[in-house]
């Protein structure tokens, strides 16, 4: 069966292109000297590391693999950098991760997730300093609808090129960029204990959601309506009760009005004078 | 002379109770169980542990004081946390910071700052969700527009309560909340090493600053127009090129547009059905 729904489809080679133009300008407009991305051994990392040789050529891409103690992925992350000619470093976060555990209150493997991503995160943004280069982030739409992502870890970055693409669509182009068949086979994971898979985690899988997403999100159609075009109560229950619970993923950090021009993104300062 | 400029005065205790309602309002809202706030001796988090403590009781505020080697501040940090009765724990973030440091590039005191700030976000971050509380951001509007905090560091919170209000307004706020002398009369420091002052890393008093943010941001006056009010070139040319270099952070993720319903904070999902 194919990744991607029909109602998703994409023309893969112009979205490429659209792709690698904005990580192109936005890495000119910074100023910075290329790009750091963690390669992850999954179709997302790869497709990122992909789009990013091709926008900047691969002297301008250091790829990280960061794992914590499962390698069992690394086969596939030096597929990826062998397939584009990465420059590349090995981080292991493990000895971070584990000084903070054993200070840490006891926990589970959610909450080590959690600090794996974190970690991640640390290793990208210094080597961004170190290197004058920008943080491509590799979350794609799906997830970010479901909050499928550690907030200020995986979900922090300079640039997201996936952002605005569903997981389907993330197929797409990989097959356009000729990621290494074993990347798209491998079962989505966030890596962060061995046999951990996406699809089981969050208990849909990722080509319903897709076109669940594309009737609810791009579309507008209600739940109910949706009920008519197939969509299981209890499947749209699961998924609106993640997204939602998600959802101030996107908000925070909650900032209190007090004054007349409190300081968001829309608030312009003069470039100088 | 006063630490707040006559033009931002504000009702200390208006403003108090309108913060305390806010941090009372969203951790409900959350379903939270309280708050976790960074201690570290600095105005800026005594201010928020009290707000904190009148907000939601003493019992549900955990306050953490995570030094890294200097810990020249934790008497003052002591004296925050007995005033407003505080449970507390201390989490050194030197072991994951050295942890990392030992695989790193070769770096600075601005880099190894960086990973101390992320650091501390992974702690407080990870407690948060060990006590299903919410983290409460000690940033400041001053800070905030000059860009001079670490993004995804100190600059990650689930609440930012100080983040509509000057550094003199904070100093205000720490009058009406009686915050140890201690605390007040210490210069503001980001603690990344011992020494280091924010006024003489930006180059610029805090006090001016405010004035100049006053005449700026909240009332729209021209750079040339403020000159004719007393603030020199070269000031507002230090300032200026600060704001506008950090501009980036209030912006990242940078994502491309593909679809036409692009995920961003305004994009709303029906709570369920």
């Amino acid at each position: 069966m194919e990744k991607c729904p029909r109602e998703l489809k994409i023309d893969a080679d112009v979205v490429r292109a659209v792709l690698e133009r904005f990580i192109r300008r936005e890495v000119e407009r910074a100023g910075a000297k290329g790009v750091v991305v963690g390669v992850s051994g999954g179709v997302d990392s790869a497709v990122c590391a992909a789009l990013c040789a091709g926008a900047l050529g691969a002297a301008n891409v250091t790829a990280l693999w960061l794992p914590y103690r499962d390698e069992s992925a690394r086969d596939d992350a030096l597929a990826v950098l062998e397939r584009y000619e990465l420059k590349s470093r090995k981080v292991s976060v493990a000895p971070m991760v584990d000084a903070y555990l054993a200070q840490a209150p006891a926990g589970d493997d959610v909450r080590r997730g959690n600090v794996c991503a974190r970690a991640r995160m640390v290793v990208l943004f210094d080597f961004s300093k170190h290197l004058r280069a920008l943080v491509v982030g590799t979350g794609n739409k799906t997830e970010l609808l479901m909050g499928y992502y550690t907030l200020f870890g995986d979900g922090a970055s300079s640039l997201a090129p996936l952002a605005d693409l569903y997981k389907g669509q993330v197929y797409l182009l990989a097959e356009a960029l000729d990621v290494p068949a074993r990347v798209i086979a491998r079962a989505p994971s966030a890596g962060f204990w061995p046999g951990q898979a996406d699809e089981k985690e969050m208990g849909v899988a990722y080509r319903e959601l897709d076109r669940y997403f594309y009737w609810l999100v791009e579309k507008g159609e209600t739940p109910a309506a949706l009920v008519r075009r197939g969509f299981k109560g209890s499947f749209q229950r699961r998924v609106l009760e993640r997204v939602n619970a998600n959802l101030f993923k996107r908000h925070v950090p909650l900032v209190p009005k007090i004054s007349g021009k409190t300081i968001t993104k829309a608030v312009k300062i003069p470039d100088g004078f």
